[in-house]
């Protein structure tokens, strides 16, 4: 099995702050404080429940793929996060299926930890992010 | 803290078969074969990932929340579900902090369990499902 677990699920927002207040108040989930991710343009904080992360994403630049999804759709379920054990694997295998790949490379994101994006297009209107394992 | 387990994620599919097809064969993700869900009319396959369940959504008659969901936005990510302790304390919850729930008493899904949903317009753009903890 190329792979077996979810690591994340990011949400596109506005205002990381107002949301967290939502999750953490009506929802009494637990929420991080948001930081600063500059490889993808974006305010994170994480909503850390025992079964997994969801990520809550705001961007911060005009460059950011978040802004062009909130501009697009508003905010909402953005991507769903598998995670592979080989990243180049796990692009050849998408690429033999006949399904698209965003990135021809695997990019690097947090932790520099290898991703790649597979085209919604291609995944019945889900982006679907694969991220390799990390090594430590 | 009110939840801290995210149970599942749902999403809306035309066809569950060709999606399973899909999350199988393009990125080795176990699927498990299709079942009949009456309380939702919908047809339902599970990604028995490790980290929790991902739902894939095929409605089977027009009365469906998920026919509505694919006549409005297409496939995609549909809904995110908390399981929570006590279902009407987490109703009271979130009324208390202004947000707004789609169904005013809880209703009964799969296997009996305690469920209802928030309303996406309260949640930043995510529909929510509050589920009760099994009794078994």
């Amino acid at each position: 099995m190329m792979s077996d677990r979810v690591d994340h699920i990011g949400i596109a927002v506005n205002d990381v702050v107002e949301v967290a207040r939502f999750y953490s108040e009506a929802l009494g989930v637990e929420v991080s404080e948001p930081e600063f991710e500059p490889t993808e343009g974006v305010k994170i904080a994480f909503l850390p429940t025992s079964s997994g992360l969801v990520e809550l994403l705001e961007p911060v630049n005009e460059a950011s793929a978040i802004r062009k999804f909130l501009d697009n759709r508003g905010e909402g379920m953005h991507h769903i996060c598998f995670e592979v054990l080989d990243i180049e694997a796990a692009m050849r295998q998408v690429v033999a299926f006949g399904a698209q790949l965003i990135d021809e490379k695997p990019r690097h994101g947090r932790g520099g930890r290898k991703l790649a994006f597979v085209h919604p297009k291609s995944a019945h209107g889900v982006l679907i992010e694969l991220l390799e394992l990390g090594k430590e």
